[in-house]
């Protein structure tokens, strides 16, 4: 079961003016369940979007990136489970375009102004006609409060689905923000994650938007592990309406401060969601590094001990095994790192330094720490000044089952 | 059970000249089991030793590269299994030191002249005495023929012991090789692996030993992984005694060539017979990538696949879900990758090209090479000459569950 996620409650997710959501079961790959969700986009909205950085990526990631080219002009995003329309090839890029065209006829907009997007299996054709078959159910139940069912439409493996909001003002008029994510495998976002939708009502200009979009992928989605297989349809979308009516933000002083804060967190809500919800997790770990030369080299230690499998089913065992993290910082490839400098917390018990046990440790502080399901460590490599959080999960019994049983 | 590792027998492993073993009882963490090795080597041979590059290396690592500064000088290793001496600070070099002394005092030679070796958890003290008391055992039953009561010595997670001899001529005069291995879990040798140890009775100079260790290192247990942990105590060791009786080889032509041949075949053997015996391996997977701009490459693309989770518990399930080998070939960080160059064949099939699913390819052939225990696969770059092979097995629940007990 997911790690400390809970349910969703309809009233803790606001809508946003100029977004509304249908979703429909399709058939896609398995019958009766959600399965296609239609997103719709109020004309004037400004969209900006990441993708993942795997060089199989998938077909509508492709034509997301050609389609991106008009920022402004983008009316509605479709998304489907069950196939990821990734290695494909050509036929896959058609079938992507199909999509783009069948919500094209029903929308009455052009094609270029839809934003395709799959999750499922790899090296599988799409069945377009489920897809235009489904369409129409899409358009019946399209309305601003659907979010939870958005959420729910675009789940996998997932188990909950994942939502977020804020409230805030800019220019004392109240701001919305909402965002939803799905991913549960597979999970090692190098850009951005396996499908995560955020919108707000903000009024913020183009440029900003991009450049707000990537700071926040970095603190966020470009935070998280699970299993370290990045994704070939690793897509981060954030749209801006522009309809809560405050004057356009555009440049970097308080009000965008705000909006990007707001964002953020929901971001890293939404990122620690598909964590918790990982694949068999049954711990939400948090890694912490801290006084490191630069971001770079705390990141690499982060994923370094987020990645071992030794480390991960040492966690999931509640056993503190800490000697395996210590093996993981070596194995970082970090530059003349000096390890009798490095101390290492887990939570507040000082474990290692000098290269070594902390004297003052004894294992019954440690077992008290990892039998929690949500637990953190601190690394400090006291040779700097950047610091970076990576969120990950252990390995379970459930990660195997899943992924071995994954397609039939 | 080890995929397709057979029992040892006594007469396919030869005795090496100059190379006696002995090994104890020590009760060092279990009782009741071999954990102390002593190897005696005789006046004259050379050594040559490759370690771990993880920054948190063992204070034996430490030890054996001060001590192998006068390589021709090394008349002992001693081995024990149990704590690998690794994150332990000062007071771990001080226990690998008076090891070495033991050593020293009971075979009336320098304690300079011995290379500690340990192998086991991480983060807790060496029990010295244990040590001293089990050497007196180790001399009792010194022998030549005693390589496979050796391999089993150092075993840890290992189900079964590890070795292989080689029988070659070198200008006329038999040479012998022989060598032995552990190693089940933390395995992603980056460097060596570990523990390994080969002799031969071959007489070679010392920088043409050094040279030959470096090469035969980087095509056998640097091409192989189980979990993509990089051990803290990493060793693989080569000794020539130089007891054959031909004329010491000190240039690189037709004798040299023999001889490296036939030692890289006992170390390719050695290596696969780790990730055989990888914990919880029910698979043997060959990962053959080719054609690629050079070896870095080629090693980046295999280990990628080999490192990959969601790979690792397809084959675990026998399911050819062969879009996850797509998907990791494109993780891989390959500068500008042409993806629709790329072919993959899994067995003689082939299943993927032009960046999408072969046109002659249907599950059942994937199906039916998937359901082996010893499955090979081929990536065809397509930019180049360089070609690698790597070796790994699959993610199994008794992955997951031996290393959540292990400390138990």
């Amino acid at each position: 079961m997911p790690v400390n996620l809970k349910p969703l409650t309809i009233d803790s997710i606001f809508p946003i003016k100029g977004i509304s959501l249908g979703s429909a079961k399709a058939n896609i790959k398995k019958p009766n369940r959600k399965d296609l969700l239609l997103i719709t986009i109020a004309k004037g909205s400004k969209v900006s979007g990441v993708f993942t950085q795997n060089a199989f990526c998938a077909a509508p990631v492709l034509l997301c990136q050609e389609h991106l080219k008009n920022t402004s002009g983008i009316r509605a995003l479709i998304i489907n489970t069950g196939f990821a329309n990734a290695g494909t090839g050509e036929e896959g890029i058609l079938m992507a375009k199909e999509t783009c065209q069948a919500v094209s006829a029903i929308l009455k907009i052009k094609s270029e102004q839809v934003l395709p997007f799959s999750t499922g299996v790899i090296l599988e054709s799409l069945p377009i006609d489920k897809i235009r078959n489904g369409l129409s159910d899409t358009l019946k139940n399209l309305d601003p409060t659907n979010w939870i069912d958005a959420a729910e439409a675009i789940m996998t493996t997932d188990i909950l689905p994942k939502a977020e909001s804020r409230k805030i003002k800019i220019q004392d008029k109240e701001v919305f923000i909402t965002g939803i994510s799905k991913g549960s495998g597979m999970i090692h976002p190098n850009m951005a994650t396996m499908l995560s939708f955020i919108a707000t009502d903000a009024s913020i200009n183009q440029s900003l938007l991009d450049k707000m979009l990537k700071e926040v992928t970095q603190q966020s989605f470009n935070c998280i592990t699970v299993d370290g297989d990045t994704s070939t349809n690793d897509s981060f979308i954030l749209i801006a309406t522009g309809q809560a009516g405050h004057h356009e933000i555009n440049h970097e002083g308080k009000d965008y401060e705000i909006l990007k804060d707001a964002i953020l967190e929901v971001a890293i809500k939404l990122a620690q969601a598909i964590v918790r919800d990982g694949e068999g997790a049954t711990k939400f770990i948090t890694i912490q590094v801290e006084s490191g030369l630069n971001n770079i080299e705390c990141k690499k230690v982060g994923f370094a001990i987020a990645h071992s499998p030794l480390v991960k089913t040492a966690f999931f065992a509640s056993d503190p095994n800490l000697g395996r993290i210590l093996a993981a910082i070596g194995k970082a490839g970090i530059e003349s790192l000096d390890i009798t400098k490095i101390q290492l917390f887990l939570g507040n018990i000082l474990v290692s330094e000098k290269g070594s046990r902390a004297f003052s440790y004894n294992e019954a502080q440690g077992q008290e720490v990892m039998r929690h399901p949500e637990i953190s460590m601190r690394i400090l490599l006291n040779r700097g000044k950047a610091k970076v959080t990576i969120w990950t999960c252990d390995f379970s019994y459930d990660y195997v089952k899943i992924n071995a049983d994954y397609r039939t």
